[in-house]
């Protein structure tokens, strides 16, 4: 390490330890142990453009463990971005640009949310995955258009490599071959309670070159230029590869290796020896001028050659419509397609599973372009999701549809890493594997990504493979989970409305699909599916009630409004393909669907607290809230009170 | 193989697919690959008693893949269990003891539900992580007791092998050196989208030898002896092993390793034909007396021996208090404990982060047996579950807190598998990592069993983490859980009735404990929190509206009470510990504690859908239906309008 190398990295874990110290939180412990790695990849090899923070072909950093922000903003400082002086002072603070956890669409340099444990690795892989079937499609028109060789660096620790869904997304990582994928393993040994050697012993090496990586181990994980060696190496490898890079907690620090410094800030007196020792004579957050420019310089001169070149590519890929296209998808961070439910006609005598109806919505969408992409975890065949139509060769045909194998969590997850990058992706599996999903479903909302989770068997009626695949309350986490849009379409029109809203909407969406045939219904409304709910059935001339359904609950419950109409009930059957969007349009169209002094049932096969919202008494709910049985579909149903016998008869006494 | 060998894996064989064919479910793929394993397991090693399913020291079997449960009935039936033949042909059907996936209390020889991919293996390393932690414990008594030295043998498929809990639970069995727990992964290389290697290329020997396993692979995993060999060897290893036995999908069928076996009956020409190769002369579901006598004699003989011995050893521990203890738990499959809240008197000064006086509680539990013990994932700190105080020697004493670092997923499966054995765990992390654990959570309540699942830092007042981790919707994915029940206290009282009522009722719960400083309230009552809700503060003369709260936003509402009575408002609050408890006293005690008449109006900081339930509309909810902030926990609440000033504001307004 040069004079320069080593002022610009003390300037940078003082900053870093100044803003953890005025914050009163983050993580010095972390930050000291890994700023020489963050150092070295920006000082050293990130190809970046600091005034072009949204250049499409820029190296990526994804910061996995988000509680070392601190030392992520610092650097996007000295290295020039739009961050001011102030923003480090105000890290942690309502309204900044810097707070606790980076985040997607605020700060320059941030290209993605992180910090739930584990999750920065899957998306870390699925920007590299993204980067992947991009130049594939691009090669594919035109081979001599490098337009995207950027590497994606992950930086993670301990933590997040105990993660499940970082080994399922690792795991997936190799047998992707993503070269461009590199994994900077900062190894504190030191969890928060206590030695990793408790809870874990592993030959790691050995472990990931198992697993088809190019390993390497760095004995002081600390040391600049054995860093920069060893990233040099793992991007010539043609692997992925995992550095794993041995670090103390809290270097240098009086309490170095101890796990108080995960969370504490440092004492005065600890800063005040560390400014001493690394000779920093700047009050705090004030750094030299030659390290900024020295940083910014080295970053310059090392993107300027590589990034001429580029300009090139991409003078020659605009003219190719189809690569322009793409580019325009990664530089809005967003590919917008179109689909019109009036350009398709429906017979009446329509009826299959709908799931089999999903598949051809889907196939209807996808010839629009190749970055729409479906992603199975082991499901293709359960969930009808294969994309078929395209015009691609049949080489690349794989690369519409990414098979995941049963890796639920890290799909997610990847979809979302894909998505910042302005890929549309779904991925589908049962509903029941939405639980294992969760967390990267949450980061899907939170990023507002537009991604699609498909979810089918959605019910009770799966049958005989018994309560432990039987959905009960997966509906509910989905329509409790902020920012989500959940469609539960009915039938082949329904279905259609909900793709035309998610494709119009660009939002995050849980597409709930049954596996149940499912006939065209009477009145049923493609476009109303924005509406989230509308009247399918119309009362005829007095209200004695509404009963509100969805989904595969909703051909019973129009059935039962009109054999009951022979009773002498004059009902109106509302349909709620979503109850998000259905409560986004406010008071006068609720009013308007479901007068608050008309008597309301629910049918669903589902929990039944939400639907409270609707109904005047819980008692007007017919809902599932228990497990469910092992059985023939319609043994189970009739056991749970959800033939169509029982259900007719439940709406009569309610009725009454 | 001898004679009566290939007989009665022929017999097995054929008996599981008639079981198939007659209920049109399950998977003759699976079951043909595995049946020699399976086989093996039982006719050359389980220590069982075929007449005492529950003898404590059985061998486990866990069938990881519960859609091959037909061949585990099977052989069941043939080892002499408690099944008839009319429940094997009545596999798959309602109200039978054979449904779909193995059930937990159900059928004689299962001895934990599964099904779910990748959640049986970190079950099975729970059943064999409770047998060390039962012996370790009896040996510290009296270490010529050998009383509990039996293996847990779990069969999985490549599905189970991808997800990440099942790679969590394996790490975990190795550290923990869990020398009893032997996994037989039956290595189709199939699934149903396809070959495993469009999706999984690794080293599997290598990386499960690095992960510390004793790693045995074989090229036919379908020949009886070599598979016996193997299981002998693994025996013999000294550590946690792991057979990958090759055995294509579907063997000996016409659809042989295609992944259309996997899920779809074979056809009736397929089936004829089997039975013609293997010599099978009997009509469907028979099967000879040679086959039932040759495989129940070989278990009794090998038992038998084992049997006597260990019946010394049992006469010889129940003469030990302690130990007589443990193996009352692990035959009743339950831990009775007593917590009574009345012994504690609690000043009125009292005011702690509740999170320090959940420890002091657990630590008033603790003491009563060994066989209470507290997971956590890297969150002994973080949520302040140490086990302090026990009548154990330093050496045992982590045995009471056992450290899954960030493993969340598998430390819930774990739990359940500690659970079935009569251990009684809580697991703790932080709200948000609730997500992660969902479906480890919803096996624990499917399967009724009294794990307690600790969550701390439980709303947006973490603060300047910000949104990633401040939990929102996680309460309500608790409370739609069928057969959870979660309690949220507000203060030190009201946490003793929690673990009161947890101590006493055995059954699933979620216990969410703010990190918050909390007081001691007024009227606040333990004893009540059985009762779900209650009336902490009583209105004087009229009232003019009810405030229901609980949890860490309880002391504001009391407080705005108390406030607003100043503007002239008679008030009512009504505490909610515990929203299950409360719907399960019926609509009489509903009634006087919230009458239908009444204004109710809700505060959590929360989503506020479910809350529905208990107001007339939902205006009348203060809650939170979106991301939070990064920003010092006060900015973020007043941000969020969960300020003392906004809500009181907000309240005064809706009385009006």
């Amino acid at each position: 390490m040069n004079q320069d190398d080593i002022r610009t990295l003390n300037e940078l874990k003082m900053l870093s330890i100044d803003m953890i110290t005025r914050a009163n939180s983050g993580s010095p412990g972390l930050v000291l142990s890994m700023a020489p790695t963050i150092y070295t990849l920006f000082a050293k090899h990130l190809m970046i453009k600091p005034d072009e923070p949204n250049w499409i072909n820029r190296d990526r950093v994804v910061l996995s463990s988000g509680n070392a922000s601190s030392i992520l903003y610092a650097i996007l400082y000295l290295a020039g971005y739009q961050i001011r002086k102030e923003d480090l002072m105000n890290y942690c603070r309502l309204g900044s640009i810097t707070p606790g956890y980076p985040e997607y669409r605020l700060t320059p340099g941030i290209d993605i949310s992180t910090g739930l444990f584990g999750e920065g690795i899957a998306m870390g892989v699925g920007i590299a995955l993204a980067r992947k079937i991009y130049q594939n499609i691009i090669e594919e028109e035109d081979d001599r258009i490098k337009l995207l060789d950027f590497n994606t660096y992950c930086i993670c620790t301990d933590r997040d490599m105990m993660e499940g869904c970082s080994e399922e997304a690792l795991s997936f990582a190799s047998t992707q071959k993503l070269d461009h994928f590199i994994l900077l393993y900062i190894h504190n040994n030191m969890l928060e309670d206590g030695s990793l050697e408790m809870v874990k012993k592993e030959e790691m090496i050995k472990k990931y070159q198992a697993m088809g990586f190019y390993v390497d181990d760095l004995k002081d994980g600390t040391n600049v230029k054995e860093i920069d060696k060893a990233i040099q190496a793992a991007k010539k490898s043609g692997r992925p590869a995992i550095l794993i890079l041995k670090a103390v907690l809290g270097k240098e620090s009086f309490n170095e290796n101890k796990n108080i410094t995960y969370r504490n800030p440092l004492p005065t007196h600890d800063v005040a020896n560390l400014r001493k020792k690394w000779n920093l004579f700047l009050p705090p957050f004030e750094v030299s001028k030659d390290s900024m420019i020295f940083l910014q310089k080295s970053i310059q001169e090392r993107t300027e050659k590589k990034y001429n070149k580029w300009i090139e590519f991409y003078h020659r890929a605009n003219q190719n419509l189809k690569i322009k296209e793409m580019i325009d998808a990664m530089m809005k961070k967003q590919l917008n397609l179109s689909f019109d439910s009036e350009h398709y006609k429906i017979n009446d005598g329509y009826c299959e599973p709908l799931i089999e109806t999903n598949r051809k919505v889907i196939n209807m969408i996808a010839p629009q372009s190749n970055l729409f992409l479906g992603c199975s975890a082991d499901s293709i065949a359960t969930c009808q999701t294969l994309i078929t139509q395209n015009d691609l060769t049949d080489k690349n045909k794989k690369i519409r549809n990414l098979l995941f194998g049963l890796r639920e969590h890290a799909m997610g997850s990847i979809l979302n890493g894909m998505a910042v990058t302005g890929l549309k992706g779904f991925g589908s599996t049962k509903l029941i594997y939405a639980d294992y999903m969760k967390p990267a479903i949450r980061m899907t909302a939170y990023m507002n990504l537009p991604v699609t989770y498909i979810f089918t068997h959605d019910t009770i009626s799966v049958g005989e493979e018994g309560p432990i695949i039987q959905p009960i309350e997966q509906l509910s986490m989905l329509h409790t989970t902020p920012n989500l849009v959940v469609y539960r379409p009915a039938d082949v029109l329904e279905v259609m409305g909900s793709w035309e809203n998610i494709i119009k909407r660009n939002i995050p969406a849980a597409l709930i699909i049954t596996q149940n045939n499912s006939p065209k219904l009477p009145n049923s409304n493609a476009k109303m599916v924005s509406k989230g709910a509308y009247i399918i059935k119309q009362e005829k001339n007095r209200l004695d009630g509404i009963l509100i359904s969805c989904g595969s609950e909703l051909p019973y419950t129009l059935q039962i409004a009109y054999d009951l109409e022979k009773n002498g009930f004059d009902l109106r059957v509302v349909s709620m393909p979503s109850m998000e969007l259905f409560l986004g349009e406010g008071k006068e169209y609720e009013e308007f669907v479901l007068p608050k002094s008309a008597k309301k049932i629910v049918i669903e096969a589902s929990s039944p607290l939400l639907w409270n919202r609707f109904v005047n008494n819980s008692e007007m709910i017919i809902g599932i809230n228990d497990f469910g049985y092992s059985g023939h579909p319609n043994e189970v149903l009739l056991k749970m009170g959800f033939d169509y016998e029982s259900l007719k008869n439940k709406v009569e006494n309610l009725l009454k």
